[in-house]
């Protein structure tokens, strides 16, 4: 029994410590590598997992959109298929969290992004706070993007998503998963909004760039902690120009 | 023994999970936030020191310099004397990280602030990761500032430095602690060189303005984890404006 317990406790220790505590974002690599192609694989689904069940991000090669939620990693490929991922998938840039919602609510019919991100801030006023965001609803149409994967030598994000296809659906199902950000991370991560989607059934989705909600309900968690990992050893990391002001290619991008 | 062992585990585990990893800086609140006078204490001592036994920061209600080493927390006040601190003290501001130097080398004597920030790049050059630093040595010269306790409402840290107690000392053993950030973090962390310093018998110390060293030692740690505390319940950071570009108020505080 004692030897049991003591397995147990270092089973806990070695576990315990691997992961973030609540109350955090993780976030693998910087958007503004993303933003200049660094997009080899830093972080294993598996680990990305241990970070958190809820979140958003993209895959080795930009090979589409990603969707964390309930603990599974969804990938909306560039064809619009979506499938669950083996967790030996590797990720360039990724954010999660265990999500742990402190406030549900009603959401107005008919909101469109603009006017969910108004409720949301209304909700969690604090800007200078993280903020995981979840919608659950009916969605009168729903507008998304993915990314197709990519060949060395790698290009800009900004002329992958020039080529982007988009998908358009109505009546739709799902689930919203995403964050806001600080306006401070600027750099780092998206300031503001960043919303990917994927439905009910698990079979579409993307990043969002526009959808109106028939009905549906939100969860906020806000988040105090931010752990941010950079790829120590990659050497595509080491030689990005971090050091310029990317704010137009990242607005750019997020249409 | 079995019982001994067992209750090893789990106070490894309790304790073990409140820490920080390796290779981490761990910051308490943003840079921008202390610009706008954000200068509540977030954080007791204790609990800085469970997150690194390295590294800089500052007091509530801006009561002089920090620096963190070996273990122990020193305040350089702003009549110039130094103290060990409390661990009750606590503070708006500070950067940590367990110092477990990757490089050791011999400095070149008679270098200046620039000189040695050249020599740092160039055995550390992967300047996308955060890097710890110390110098201990002989310097010629040191000039180093603090700065004085402030009442409510606090003025912004502009204010203060320009009335900034400055000191000069000759021929002095001591520490140089501090840290070189990536661009990236503007807005969140010193972009570049921030480096404090005590004297060997730790009686005199500041925020480094300017040196030249007689003869010494460097080591640096590279860090590619970055964990942000944000104050999540303080109303002064919750109303602080962050959205701005303080990088010019910035570098007029940190002359």
């Amino acid at each position: 029994m004692k030897n049991l317990l003591l397995a147990a406790a270092l089973a806990l220790l070695a576990a315990g410590c691997a992961t973030t505590p609540d109350n955090t974002v993780f976030q693998m690599s910087t958007i503004d590598a993303l933003l200049v192609g660094v997009y080899d694989g830093h972080l294993s689904g598996r680990d990305l997992l241990r970070q958190g069940n809820f979140g958003i991000g993209t895959f080795e090669a930009l090979d589409g959109e990603m969707v964390v939620l309930d603990g599974r990693i969804y990938q909306v490929k560039a064809d619009g298929s979506v499938v669950e991922v083996n967790h030996d998938a590797s990720t360039p840039f990724a954010s999660v969290c265990f999500f742990n919602p402190d406030i549900r609510f009603d959401l107005t019919p008919a909101s469109d992004f603009a006017a969910i991100e108004e409720q949301v801030n209304r909700i969690a006023p604090n800007q200078n706070l993280f903020c995981a965001v979840r919608i659950s609803g009916k969605f009168k149409s729903m507008h998304t993007r993915s990314v197709p994967r990519q060949q060395k030598p790698y290009p800009p994000l900004k002329q992958v998503t020039a080529r982007q296809p988009e998908f358009f659906m109505e009546d739709i199902e799902g689930d919203v998963v995403g964050f806001r950000c600080p306006e401070f991370v600027k750099g780092v991560n998206v300031p503001g909004f960043h919303l990917h989607f994927i439905s009910r059934d698990r079979t579409q989705g993307g990043h969002i760039l526009g959808f109106e909600l028939a009905e549906g309900r939100g969860e906020v968690d806000l988040l105090s902690r931010f752990h941010l990992q950079l790829p120590q050893d990659a050497e595509s990391f080491a030689a990005a120009d971090l050091s310029r002001d990317r704010s137009e290619e990242l607005h750019a991008v997020e249409k």
